[in-house]
C-alpha cells in the first residue's frame, strides 16, 4: 500500500487556545493513524501577530522589515512548539520545522518575501521516519540564513509550497469556514457551499474579496497542480475541493459572487482627449506600485473626458497626490475622491459558454433601483462597483439572480 | 587607536516595555559613539518566560523539552527585534542574531543544554562593519540545527561566553540593582555596594543565594579570564567589576554575606554507626541528580548518631523517599524533614590569612540568642543554618558584627 502524503494547514483561530489546539491535534492524529503521511502547517495564535505589530510599532513608526520579520515570526514558532506538545499528548511522534529548518528559501524582500525553492529533505526524512512534521508557516529563509516572512497569502502559500514541494496528493486548508460558498454566508444566508471549484474561478473570487483563500495560494496550487481542500476544523464537513478546471465536470455559469469594500475612487474631471495622456496619468501610479484595478472613461464631450479608477484604500492618499501631479501636467481639472463604495464580482467558467450573463446582472440590479458606478470584466469574472450603502443587497439580489 | 570590543547584557526587568528598551539602546548608542564596538546579549522581557511556560502546561502536564526549547526561545528573539528597532532609532545600524546565527553550539540536552563552543565569526564581522550586534541570551543550536536554551544562568552565561569568544574587553551585566552588595540591601539597609569583588568570592555568594549573578556563570568567565561588570541598567552607577584574585588589590576578611531560603533539612535518627553505612545512605540521593549541601552527624551514642543533611526543596520530596528506603536498608530510625530552615553563609577571601572567623560569627549569633543547627566551610566561606524565622536577622547582625 502506498501512503499518500497529506498538508494541512491551520490558521490562527484554529489554533487561538489550548482546547482548539488539542482538538487540531485529534484531528491530525486520526489522519495520521488512518495511515496518511502528515506535515502540518500552523499560523500564529489568532490577535497574536496583531499583538506583536503592536509592540513594534510602539518601538518604532516606521518599523525595519527585518526587525519585524524577527519579531513576527515568534508566533508561529509558538504555535509550532505547542502543537507539537499536544501531539506528544496524543502518543505520536513530531519533528518541529522553523522556515530554515525546512528549507523554505526566500528572496530578501523582508515582509513580503517571494518563495524562491524549497528543500523539502529534512521535512520528508521525518515523515519517513514515521513522524508528524509541525512547520511554522508565513516564514523562511534567506541564503544567508535571515528570518523572512512571506506576506500575503501568508501560512495558506507555506503549505501550499511545502505540499507542492513533497509532491503531496492533497493540501488542506482548515479554517473557521466550511468551505468556499456561493457567497458569504453572513451577508447572504442562501448562499450553498461549493463542492468543488476550479483553481482560475477560486483565483478570481480570492482577488475580489472573498477572504477564504487568497489568490497567490490558488496561483501557487494551480502552477504544481496541488489538489486543495478548503474545511472547518471545528466540525467534519468535507469542505470544497480546489481543482484544475477538467476535474469540475459541469461548471455552473456562476459559481460564486464576491464582494469587497477594500477599494476607492479616483475620478479626474475634464482630462484632454488626446493620445498619451492616459498613460501619463497611469504611469506614475504604477511606478509607485499601487494597484489599479477597475478604469473607466466616458465619451469624450468638446475634447474633454473624465477619468474615474479604482485603487485600495490604503493606497488612496499616495494615489491622490500622484494624480493631482499628473493632472496639474496635462492640464486636466479637479481631482475628486470617494471611499464609499463596493465591488461586487460574479464568477464563473460557465460565462465563458453562456452570453448575457453580464446583462442578467444589470437587470437585476437595475429592477431594484441599485445604479452600477462601474464595471470591469473578464473572461469568466463580471465586477460592478455600486455604493457602498446598496453593496449587501447587491449581493443577496445576484445570488437569487443567479441561483434561485 | 584600538577599539575596545564590550558585551553588554540586559536582563527581563531592563527590556520589561518600550520606554526601558529605548533606555537601553540610548544606552548602547553612547557606548557605540563613545567608539566601542558593542555586541549586545538581552533576555525575554520579563514575565514573558513565564507566560510561555504557562502556555505550555496548558498543553501537556509534563511538557517535552525540545518543544519548551523551541517556544521559550520565542522570548529572546522578539526583545533581539525590539531592541534592534530601538537602536535603529537612535540612528544606529543593527545586525541581529538568534542562537543558530551567532553560532553558539550547545549539547542536546534541551532545557539545560551546556555551551559546547561558539564560532563568533558572524557576530565579529557585525562589529568589524561598524554596526551594533544583538544576540539573543538563553539559547543556542545543536550540530544539527535544533533550538536549544541553556538553563540556569541563562542569557549572563551567553554574555560571558561570548565575551570570552571575542576575547572582549568586558562583559557589563546590566540589571535592575546596583551591582553587588555586601548583602541584600533589602534585608541588609547597611550593604554596602563592593567596587571590585574576585571570582572565587563571587562564586560562593552566588551558590550560597546572592541572586544578582548566577555561578555558572561567573565561573566561566573565571575560566576565559573575562572582567564581568554587574551594574544597574537604570543608573549611572558604575557598578562592581568581578576580576581574578590577583586583582583584588586587598581582600577584606568577609567580603559579602548570603542568604537562601531555598534548602530543606532531612534528619535520620538512630543511624547504626558503622563503616559504609553514610556511603549507602547518599549513593541513591547522589544518583538521583539530588544536590546535598551541608552535612552534619552528631557524636555516636550507643552505637547509634542522628545524620542530617539538606537538599533543595524542590528535590524534598524525591529525598525524602530515598532517605526512608534506604534507612529501611541499614536498620536506621525514622525519618525527619523540615523546611524552615535557612541557610546564612559568610564569604571572604580574607578569610584565609585571618584566624577565627568562625568563631566571631558563632558569637555574634549566640550573643543575640540565634541556635545554629548545621555549619558548612571551605576556604573562603562559612555557612550556617537556622531557622528562617531568625535567618534575617541573622543576615543583620553578621553584618554589623563585620563591617559596622
Amino acid at each position: 500500500m502506498i501512503m499518500k502524503t497529506i498538508v494541512h494547514k491551520y490558521g490562527g483561530t484554529s489554533v487561538a487556545d489550548p482546547g482548539r489546539i488539542k482538538a487540531v491535534a485529534k484531528r491530525v492524529a486520526n489522519s495520521w493513524r488512518a495511515g496518511e503521511r502528515v506535515a502540518v502547517v500552523v499560523s500564529a495564535q489568532s490577535g497574536e501577530t496583531d499583538r506583536l505589530i503592536k509592540l513594534a510599532q510602539e518601538m518604532s513608526r516606521e518599523p525595519d522589515a527585518r526587525d519585524m520579520d524577527l519579531l513576527v515570526a515568534t508566533g508561529e514558532q509558538a504555535s509550532v512548539a505547542l502543537l507539537s506538545l499536544a501531539l506528544r499528548g496524543e502518543g505520536l511522534e513530531t519533528e518541529t520545522f522553523l522556515g530554515f529548518q525546512a528549507g523554505i528559501f526566500t528572496d530578501a524582500n523582508h515582509g513580503r518575501a517571494r518563495i524562491e525553492r524549497i528543500d523539502p529533505t529534512a521535512v520528508r526524512s521525518a515523515l519517513d521516519a514515521g513522524r508528524v512534521a509541525i512547520v511554522a508557516g508565513f516564514q523562511g529563509t534567506t541564503g544567508e540564513g535571515r528570518v523572512t516572512t512571506i506576506g500575503r497569502g501568508g501560512s495558506d502559500t507555506s503549505a501550499v509550497a511545502l505540499a507542492a514541494a513533497l509532491k503531496a496528493d492533497r493540501c488542506e486548508i482548515f479554517t473557521d469556514v466550511e468551505g468556499v460558498a456561493t457567497a458569504d454566508p453572513r451577508l447572504c444566508p442562501d448562499a450553498k457551499l461549493l463542492k468543488c471549484i476550479s483553481y482560475e474561478e477560486m483565483m478570481e473570487l480570492a482577488d475580489t474579496g472573498a477572504k477564504v483563500l487568497h489568490a497567490r495560494c490558488v496561483e501557487l496550487a494551480a502552477k504544481f497542480k496541488v489538489p486543495l481542500v478548503v474545511r472547518s476544523s471545528f466540525t467534519e464537513s468535507p469542505g470544497t475541493l480546489v481543482v484544475p478546471e477538467e476535474r469540475v465536470l459541469e461548471g455552473s455559469v456562476v459559481t460564486g459572487i464576491s464582494l469587497t469594500t477594500g477599494e476607492a475612487k479616483v475620478a479626474i474631471r475634464k482630462v484632454p482627449d488626446k493620445v498619451g495622456v492616459t498613460a501619463a496619468i497611469f504611469a506614475p501610479i504604477a511606478k509607485a506600485g499601487i494597484d489599479v484595478d477597475l478604469i473607466i472613461q466616458n465619451v469624450s464631450e468638446d475634447g474633454y473626458t473624465d477619468l474615474t479608477f479604482t485603487v485600495p484604500k490604503n493606497d488612496l492618499r499616495r494615489a491622490m497626490t500622484l494624480a493631482e501631479a499628473a493632472a496639474r501636467e496635462v492640464k486636466a481639472g479637479r481631482v475628486e475622491a470617494a471611499g464609499d463604495i463596493a465591488k461586487v464580482s460574479i464568477v464563473g467558467l460557465g460565462m465563458r459558454s453562456h452570453a448575457g450573463v453580464a446583462h442578467r446582472m444589470f437587470a437585476a440590479l437595475a429592477k431594484e433601483g441599485i445604479a452600477i458606478q462601474m464595471i470591469g470584466t473578464s473572461e469568466i469574472k463580471v465586477s460592478i462597483v455600486v455604493d457602498i450603502r446598496h453593496s449587501e443587497r447587491a449581493v443577496r439580489i445576484l445570488h437569487s439572480a443567479f441561483y434561485l
